[in-house]
């Protein structure tokens, strides 16, 4: 454990100092250094040891209405683990791993209620905390469980199977007894899904490019009964016509739709809404924070028994940050990317 | 009541004879005079009284997939009430009143599944078992309060709200204290929604043209919370901008979009569902029909206590039927559209 004096008693922080247009580009960032801050009062300062990079944080961003934003001048939102240095909440300890609303920045000082839950190393490395035991095992365990409504025997598509969410869901839909169907870009991806994250099949729609709806239809005569859709425009358009009758689709992510500030267009949906009867839901994890304790019971059952594989696409240092969420997009990451922010 | 001799013996039928592409016109149905059938064995004759005209035929006409289908060279499925002439099901004697699927004929010779309930003339006439005790009054009952979830002081939009359905959901809603807020064409079926069905406000989408979308933000300063669609198209794109976090829409119709064999584009709502957390169902009142008994008894107390008002728009006969349909699309009818077989 690093005390607050290492580093030449510095504080690197990444501040978020412009509105995104579409994908957040690194000028949208600025790294600052400053000195390690006070633990607040009440609060407790953590030293950050990992910090997500995740897809919402283009929401977050972006000049549109979103349902969370960070404003310019802040220190950019993001979820990490970190290692309580001072506190002055009885609930916390100096040594203790917690995760929580850390941000991107090596030391974070904050209210305790931006701390979610304790961080057990017996139970899962810190990292892990991050994807399985994080929002994302949490936003995979929720959209498929509550939204999806899955029954044994049903199909899931999992669009951006490869990646933090996708992963889990494919995951979980297989110990389920689903039948996990994912769309990955390029032949690594669409690998790791068939051999490492629970999916059946898996599709690369880059090599299918427009032939990806014919592929689907082939490998899915029976039909979709789940669609865990994490990318939206062409993609989501190809698999709506395998979709069953009475088909659920998750709208957890919009990743294949670089800019929403002006609306793009698409295929209308409201007929097929109607005469296959879906219903279509918008995922936001925190709405569904009562069924938290439960969901977080079952998803460190399933890695302690060897259920769900982590995979991890770890960036060395804050330096990394700014053009960390470029790499969701041009599909470089390879599982669920996170910044170690104690290089 | 007139016997299966009347008429000369013979019995009237609209039969399809081509799909239609988009509205179904005139020429897709040709009258047919034969003899009166006889009464099939184990099943039951009836005469028609009235007979439904629905947004939904055009699906079931069409050359797309849909959930129900009329093939070429039958008679025109309709729900419609009728008299039992002759009856080999001990369940029905002659003179008794049925609803049910009787279709686009004069005698009808079904088997009894084909009819869902009997026709209590004392409760309300007959025509009203096409309405408000009918599928439409059960398609809103079931929109409404099973996929809208509606909560005493949200507010909720319908359009086609002088419909035979959205006229249900307006009063409906009002009586649950909603907000009701209807789209309807024309200054008639918007002093019509105000004055009679229940609705707080109506907005006149022919007169709002493009500025429907401010005319309904002036209107609802708080959102929308239960979005009620029958029409889907521009009138649905300028609904979207208003709607709350958490939001319904209930998908019913699809009036506005003339023509479904080539997917229509329109904006992209992935980006909506998500950050909204919208929820949006498809309704077809056959999915529910565990529930289809209480929502009846329901409407039967809301029909007699004279919470809900049954409006129709009565065609004169079977030859009419060719051209009905057209007249929900151009919005010429005036209420739930129905024909009166019995002329």
């Amino acid at each position: 454990m690093m005390g607050p004096g290492s580093k030449a008693g510095m504080n690197r922080q990444v501040m978020v100092v412009r509105r995104a247009r579409g994908v957040p580009t690194p000028d949208c960032f600025q790294i600052v250094d400053s000195a390690v801050p006070q633990c607040p009062a009440g609060g407790v300062l953590l030293e950050t040891l990992c910090a997500a990079v995740d897809p919402a944080m283009r929401g977050w961003l972006s000049q549109e209405r979103n349902y969370m934003t960070v404003s310019n001048g802040e220190v950019m939102r993001a979820h990490g683990v970190g290692r309580v240095v001072e506190s002055q909440d009885e609930r916390w300890v100096p040594g203790d791993l917690a995760y929580g609303w850390l941000g991107w920045q090596r030391y974070a000082a904050v209210a305790s209620s931006a701390l979610l839950w304790p961080v057990d190393e017996t139970v899962a490395p810190a990292p892990v905390w991050l994807s399985v035991l994080g929002l994302n095992g949490l936003t995979a365990w929720i959209g498929l469980n509550l939204l999806g409504r899955p029954a044994r025997g049903e199909t899931i598509v999992v669009s951006a199977a490869a990646g933090g969410v996708g992963g889990l869901v494919g995951q979980l839909a297989a110990h389920r007894g689903l039948r996990a169907v994912g769309i990955a870009g390029g032949a690594r991806k669409t690998e790791l899904a068939r051999t490492q994250l629970g999916f059946h099949a898996a599709v690369d729609y880059k090599a299918a490019a427009g032939d990806l709806g014919r592929e689907l239809a082939g490998l899915l005569p029976d039909g979709v009964d789940i669609f865990f859709d994490n990318t939206a425009g062409p993609i989501a358009d190809a698999v709506f016509p395998v979709l069953n009758g009475g088909a659920r689709i998750v709208q957890c992510g919009t990743v294949a739709v670089p800019d929403w500030t002006t609306l793009p267009t698409g295929p209308r949906r409201e007929r097929d809404i109607l005469v296959k009867r879906l219903s279509w839901h918008g995922l936001v994890v925190f709405d569904h924070v009562a069924r938290f304790e439960e969901a977080f019971a079952d998803l460190k059952d399933l890695y302690r028994g060897g259920v769900l594989t982590a995979r991890h696409d770890v960036l060395r240092g804050l330096d990394m940050a700014p053009g960390a969420l470029g790499r969701l997009y041009d599909g470089t990451n390879n599982g669920r990317l996170m910044i170690d922010v104690a290089v």
